[in-house]
């Protein structure tokens, strides 16, 4: 087993531009050198982190008490593809990207979708992300059928299967699934895959206003229509992807718009536009999107937070909201940022009540964006909790949004959370300080 | 709190026949008294079991240690229909035809369906229980949203939320959900509800032998058509639901039998039908059921198991099996029936994997019954666990199957459920020994 030094990608966050120190890295090639990491840094009564490839969005892995890096990004095997049970196996450094391209040359679909294609899936389990098409499919949790997991003291576990009924176990496999790395090593993950669906249309609609533009997902998701995906943005935010890839939306008109996908058999999309369109109100201008077309709109929403962060400092809001409370969500959000002197940038999955935001510092004083910040967070985070929302939909709690997520989170449930913890990792040297 | 005397319906266990002896029975009214239930119980240091409707099919709530019962079969009020969400929160005494009825009547389907109609939520949830529309919708857990749980030492805890993303919380919500009643107690849940399907439509199909009919399962399911439900049954099997019934089928010729149900919208159910007619080998006869004949159809379907124990003791099996393997799993439940000389009567939800059987006793004495039964259920069990399926699918594993379950469990994974466990459980007296 080999340590070599932690360099920058390791020790500066992405998303915070914290920075923190390690006692090295290590890249095991098999189970056996992990769990020979794991028993040096046992024996050491060092901690351990697991990377991935570094696309966390709350500061999860970056390391705050000189831990041993564990690098799985190396394993980036493709294992199996059971065709008779829809089951892909693969090691837990492969990436979205590799998965995407493996089943669909082979007909088949993956639906999670976020916006780092290429995130690891140990990445993607351990935060549960969502993605675009979760209003349709569901989020990571439930295209996970079994992972294979190493416990902090070396012990590998096999977790769920690929059985499509279980009344026989405890369910240890979805309390990993979200656990951040705080409480087991995710090392394989056995995926569900399904059938390719036979078409999948998207969608452009502007509007002249936000407000507009959100009512109108309201309106559409009201038909009992289940578009793949539904998100809408902002001119003003979609101008900072614009200019990060050198890219241009082909709408000129509205200054707000959905975005949505439809998918299915041919028909069905076929009804479903007609619906959609029918629907509609005050819209300015909508366009079915070409293969082309769909691909630039897509990666240009894939890339907003991205687009407004390479541009300015800026904090990423990541809450959930019951999908009932959506609009006075966004109006509340855009309350606060106006109270606060506050730039925003909002966006989101509208279709599953997760809204983004990206709070931006621009030219404001360090001291006087801390101190705005630190409102507005507070305020946010109290309203979200008021309307039965949570602190993250898909990013994670990590380091990021640790104080607001422990100050709404019932003390009883926090002490039983430390109890799980205790469980899997009595030292608690696994991911320590994270999430709880 | 009043103790009551816990009647023979609480000592006697409606699937084993065992008997067992209880502290005696409380039933609370509200949440108060639940608490003093538990108070009481930790000061004579006693364990507690929950009671529901009885319906349970593995002896998870027959008390073994002189425990306190809890029955909160009373707490069967339906709270909230959250329409714009879709939420359903109940208390967890209520039944499944209380939920049916209620949801059925403004529009809305749950689409879970176990055997047993009278049992209650918190039972269903407690086993994860499937059933018969697994196959498209999926199990019981895949309907929970919420949970209000009570911890053995009277701590009252909210799990889950209505939200549709959480990257949020440890999942306890899942980890409860299937445990059997042994880490938490269940008193509230908050389910999800879609919209009824358009249509739904049950095919009746025969064959001349039991092997036709799984054959022609797999085929259906290979042209990727996703019926709500199919199942398998024999003739042989089905009399004993006529009987009890009083109630015949209406398919003169055959041995054994598809009934599957399709739904969704009329165009999509009409193309899935010719689809599926055209797929069929070598069967016997088939009929569209009318709604009438449906509902008969699905009633001896439901009642099966129960008109077999009506007339004879009967071993019940609930294995699942990856539905790759569902073929040369009944070819071997019936080869290894053979070679034991015992009688079977196999049925199940083909779709998923889940293979349901009675081993029946008929007029073997107690001695040989017992040898031979013991024979066949270590055969099988370990077959199971070869081919990768699982003890229980949907009844539990409750003391019924607890040895099997155990000799099959990675020690490593057993000493993990220990320890979750205990982080709920310190004194081990919340339905001690059932399932680990």
């Amino acid at each position: 087993m080999e340590i070599i030094e932690a360099t920058a990608e390791y020790l500066v966050d992405n998303m915070t531009g914290l920075t923190g120190s390690a006692y090295g890295v290590v890249k095991p090639t098999d189970l056996a050198e992990l769990v020979d990491a794991l028993t040096f840094a046992k024996a050491q009564q060092i901690g351990v982190i697991v990377i991935g490839a570094n696309t966390g969005l709350s500061g999860a892995t970056l390391p705050e008490h000189d831990e041993l890096l564990i690098d799985l990004s190396g394993w980036n095997k493709i294992l199996d593809l059971d065709e008779a049970t829809g089951s892909l196996t693969v090691e837990a450094g492969v990436t979205l990207n590799q998965i995407y391209d493996y089943v669909e040359a082979r007909g088949y679909f993956y639906p999670p979708d976020p916006g780092a294609k290429q995130a690891t899936i140990g990445g993607n389990i351990s935060t549960n992300a969502g993605g675009m098409r979760a209003v349709k499919y569901g989020v990571t949790r439930d295209f996970v059928k079994a992972l294979q997991v190493v416990l902090i003291d070396g012990t590998v576990l096999e977790l769920g299967s690929i059985n499509q009924k279980d009344s026989t176990n405890y369910d240890l496999k979805d309390l990993i699934i979200g656990s951040e790395g705080t409480l087991a090593i995710i090392t394989r993950a056995t995926l569900k895959v399904i059938a390719q669906p036979q078409v999948s249309q998207s969608i452009l609609i502007s509007f002249d206003n936000l407000d507009l533009a959100i009512e109108n997902v309201a309106a559409i998701l009201k038909t009992g229509v289940r578009p793949a995906s539904v998100e809408f943005f902002e001119r003003e935010g979609l101008k900072y992807a614009e200019i990060y890839l050198n890219q241009q939306l082909f709408i000129e008109d509205g200054e707000a718009f959905i975005l949505l996908t439809l998918d299915g058999n041919l028909e069905q999309v076929g009804q479903e536009k007609v619906l959609i369109k029918n629907i509609l109100k005050n819209s300015r201008t909508q366009v079915d999107l070409s293969e082309q077309q769909a691909k630039i709109a897509w990666q240009l929403r894939d890339n907003l937070a991205a687009g407004v962060q390479a541009q300015t400092i800026a904090e990423p809001v990541d809450i959930v909201v019951p999908t009932s409370k959506i609009t006075e969500t966004v109006k509340y959000l855009k309350a606060i940022a106006e109270a606060e002197k506050l730039e925003i940038v909002t966006f989101g999955h509208a279709g599953d009540g997760n809204i983004h935001a990206l709070i931006l510092k621009k030219s404001l004083s360090d001291q006087l964006w801390q101190k705005s910040l630190s409102n507005y967070l507070e305020k946010m985070y109290h309203y979200v909790n008021q309307v039965g929302g949570l602190a993250s939909a898909e990013h994670g709690i990590g380091t990021l949004k640790r104080p607001y997520f422990i100050k709404h989170l019932d003390p009883n449930l926090y002490s039983l959370y430390q109890k799980i913890k205790f469980a899997f990792d009595p030292e608690g040297r696994l991911n320590a300080g994270k999430k709880i």
